[in-house]
């Protein structure tokens, strides 16, 4: 595919992700970090307007300017944006105009796309590959949406994404020494990745496969989540304070455990991999088994030899700069370097994950606590 | 009209109030004071459907057994029920399976009133009484949420509630002595205003006209919002943390102070009405003024010379039972003594409240911060 | 006793009062609406200085002026206060320099009161009331702050005042008509008693005795804490909120209830008096047991047979003006009527208490939540 | 010295810290990660207690059942804490038996020293160590509490860290390679800072010198706080919220910046090293400049060319396990590990640290926004 044809199945894609859904899916924001899935289709046209359009279409009249601050996220750069916590209050402009919106963006990058600007390309890599991220964070949106409704609505029945299993088993050893690391250069990549770099490893064992449902309701049974020995203070204070006794999503039902899946709310799957697991559940978890989460280079170096693409992986590496980090000028140089602090590094792709949007060197990071992604665990020992 | 136009009439009225509304619009709760126009919807019919159809129409067949926890509100007595909070968070039902169990509803209800069953008469009176009161909050949540949106929407241009004026002017004496205040048995009336009972007033003077703009904006250029010798101790502590510096919905535009309406945004006009004024606000008001709030039965006293009708009235009095209160067995008993705590009578009525549904003897009630009704200031004085 | 002795009399019942106390005793200040000790000593110190001595003594010296806001209250007008969230964090002036600022004080009383300037006489005695009052919040703070202690320790052990029992049964019969309340002039009184006004009163009873720890076990053990019915719809919140399942100071201790008492940690006395009970829990056992709280009006008609004076009775009555309420000028007039909101007026006195403090007329008031004091319940029926 | 008579050394000078406070000093708490002094003061005891004296004493008698509960910090495994949040509601026991109970410990331990076991010599040291990490928070807390004080008490006047000077500048290069980091074996050391491992840094510079007053106030001035260009995403919210426009202790007076120090209050001095800086500011500065934090590692290969122990110098390393880290067994396992999540890692020593207490190798963490301890920045550049 060329580059119009990649943008136009990417944007078609976010379009099919909310084709199920009700004009009143649309609307809502639970909690601070999910958004309303209207938000997000707004948000990503608004990127192709803001950093694209408005600089390299010729002529380009803005669509509306009331959607320049109803739509932006986080650039502060570009003005005064809507607070996070308040857009699941604004009913205007409707899912219909929303559509129009897009529609509007479509037609005129493709008016863009024709001119061949090579000054165009970068961004416009970065804003396909910024659609990409929304994409899953509508799927993971749509998911804690549906699940807030005591109903348990059902995303679609043929999605059995929370049922995927291993194809793998046992522990890969790797020898101490210098590895290499971060993204050589070609393809495209986010700022975090680069430069690649050497970083010196002791000898370490990885795990071929992640940790089930299993294994994970054997951490239960045991007294996991009352053990304080198992947990990092801070996530014992979180377990408590919040009452966490399973995995997002598990509710015990007449005495079973079950599951509210994209395909609705399910008994639980004991040889499927477990998922909606928070970082400080998953580094419970390995304390419990006696071993560790592996940091990001070890997943890396060893990353040829995994089988991924299933859950995001917490690693026990916090999310910061490589040596040699460059911020990009302006409003794009908001994208990452500014959340590196608090968050965990995790590896891989998710079930959610849009095809060929990660990669080996790929760096996704959340806060330890947040576990609505479809994240997992494999293990590592020395 | 009969008793059966009466129903029809009343929820017709309310889908009317919601014509001009896109799906979007019934959806979020921005604060927890205000519902969805949806819950509204279908809360008004559930009522009927739980207190009505259930007990008097034989073989009636509930619409939907999750309706009934979804959209019972305060009814500790007849479930678990959704907790507050959360139903703007709530995407399913859709906006049309709410209209469709309404007609559910209404389709049986002209079964039931075909009955005309006496023991029906009351219970029926009251979820007429009850459909109403939920119509002046559905059109004050409504505009709540519309100006929660930055961008301002109109809900209906041809509304001019905002612009209303006074009839009158001057103060209304009254003598010392024994009056007879609270409902005398005829007509529908709610618990809280049973029984009819004497009070003993001193002698009073109450104002024949409700403060404007005009007036409100003195006390604000004279810096009312800045002294502290004005207001409640617990006034001043609102209006500090919440930042209040005029009337909610106020806004001050490019040096001039415009409202936000149920016609969009104006310019404030001095001679209409002011609204939209808390308790501590009206209190602080009096007490510039050298004057103070009429007690509600001052105001019930002289209720029969008062042009009423446009604005809500503070009181200064605090929402208790009257002597011989009686609560009404079951679930009906919740309606309204379990409020009796921490709230302010107002009396009147407002542009929002519907036709022929208050009258001289009807308590309305809210906590002294709350303003997103249509609130304003009679004086009074000795 | 002349205004001299008394004068010296009430200042050294305060030191009295805290002279078991630790220097550490005086320090903290564990919630919001409990003060340090030292706070008290100087605060009602500065009371004196404030108001008499820097107004009428000519030549006073200013002890220092750091105290003036260190020690003041709630008084807007005198300048800026101290956080009150804050006074427990505030190490110096030391306990000492507090005793040295009393003594500074009284040595200057000394010399003003020989003056007899006839000026100063109202201002005295609302001074010394207010210390009074200052005494029972001190002797209140006391028991809250040694009742955070896990340890429990003891105030002093010959103080009984949780075992305290009724001395009198039955109900009194009053009938309808025009009863007048309100202080008539003669004796000190506070601002918020004035002035003597007719109230019309329905026929009522109310119980010559107060609940017993008995009574109120058995409405624990009926279940009055599980039960929304007999609750008001906030006090329901307020107990699951704060998970509140008896009064204050109750613990089960190996399946036994028991009491902290000043007297140190006791098994509860079944014949006494119940007390720290908040406006919430009153009203519920009085639902529970079919009957209501008086009013403050019945309260102070019937108060010539009721023996009182071992706890502070609830009433069903909000604290706000009296008609002819007059605020006095300057900083005096914040004593009173700027807490008239959201709160509910007790009537009667308490073993803390100071003697000849309360009258039949006097009004005490605290949020309905409140139960630090000690507080009872008296009922009332038809 | 031998080790009794360092014991001896150590545990005296503690008391000496607190030799100057009120008895009201000893108590307070004014936020969560403060403690009051006479918490420290019985801590440092119950741990020589709790892990030495009750395992390795024949016949030792626990001085008081209550302090082993009251006294203990984190240590999940010994028993039920106190919840540290209610650290300064604790008035008894009093700070006099609190130096009965150190006096006591004192005596058993000459007692244990005397046997001379070996088992007994690790605990030994990590008591001793424990007790000077708590000798500077001792320092940073008493500040802060007598900081809390609106008329600013001076702890001691002869005590001149704050006006601490550079006496380096310029960068120092270090060429790209493995280096070793991590402690290896001799002397004490805490279990974070094990093993010694090879890690492979990039080529870099680091400063000599640490930040001064100046160069910060220039950041000030050139509008530092109001530029979200220069935070972290959570740095810039911080701020905000807790409107921080300077250092902590900072405060304009009469339009001068003036310091909260250990001698007083006084006027910043320009040349002096900047102090109370949390992670956000010095991050925020580091990018202001164009540079950057070193990180731990980088600290660490250079720190034998550095001169330091002036001031805690933030990393822009994470808080994390070394290879090979192992949690020691029971509740000394609870020490350092449990702790390895949302806090960033200084390296060095600051004027409050006890002498010959830190090294090369010692790892000292925060959280990114707390700012009572002796912090300072120190930049690095490629």
């Amino acid at each position: 595919m060329n580059i119009t044809e990649i943008y136009n199945h990417v944007r078609k894609r976010t379009e099919e992700i909310c084709s199920v859904l009700n004009t009143e899916d649309y609307v809502p924001q639970p909690v601070n970090f999910v958004s309303p899935p209207k938000w997000h289709l707004a948000h990503s046209s608004w990127f192709f307007e803001e950093f694209l359009l408005k600089k390299y279409l010729p002529d380009y009249k803005i669509y509306d300017d009331d959607f320049c601050f109803l739509f932006n996220s986080y650039y502060n750069t570009v003005g005064n944006r809507t607070f996070r916590a308040e857009r699941g209050h604004i009913t205007r402009p409707t899912v219909a105009q929303v559509y129009d919106y897009r529609n509007y963006i479509d037609i005129h990058m493709q008016l863009l796309l024709q001119l061949k600007d090579p000054q165009v390309h970068e961004l416009l890599e970065l804003g396909i590959n910024h659609e990409q991220q929304h994409q899953e964070l509508l799927l993971t949106d749509i998911k804690y949406i549906l699940g807030c409704n005591p109903i348990f609505p059902v995303y679609d029945v043929n999605i059995d994404w929370e049922n995927q299993q291993n194809s793998d088993s046992g522990f890969f050893a790797f020898p101490e020494g210098v590895y290499e690391v971060g993204h050589n250069g070609d393809g495209f990549s986010f700022d975090n990745e680069h430069g690649r770099h050497k970083v010196y490893l002791e000898e370490f064992e990885i795990s071929q496969n992640l940790i089930t449902n299993l294994e994970y309701l054997e951490f239960i049974e045991a007294g996991g989540y009352s053990n304080f020995n198992y947990w990092l203070d801070e996530g014992w204070a979180w377990i408590n304070e919040n009452e966490v006794k399973a995995p997002l999503y598990w509710h015990k039902i007449d005495g079973e455990w079950h599951m509210f899946t994209m395909a609705g709310i399910q008994k639980i799957n004991p040889e499927a991999l477990v998922t909606h697991i928070s970082f400080y559940e998953a580094a419970a978890f390995a304390e419990w088994k006696g071993m560790r989460l592996p940091t990001e280079f070890e997943w890396e170096a060893a990353s040829f030899k995994l089988d991924w693409g299933k859950r995001w992986e917490w690693t026990n590496s916090a999310y910061l700069a490589y040596p040699n980090f460059k911020k990009a000028k302006g409003a794009i140089g908001e994208y990452n370097g500014k959340f590196m602090i608090n968050q965990m590094v995790l590896r891989g792709a998710s079930c959610a994950t849009a095809k060929h949007h990660s990669r080996s060197t790929y760096r996704n990071f959340f806060h330890p606590n947040e576990r609505w992604q479809f994240t997992g665990i494999r293990l590592a020992k020395k």
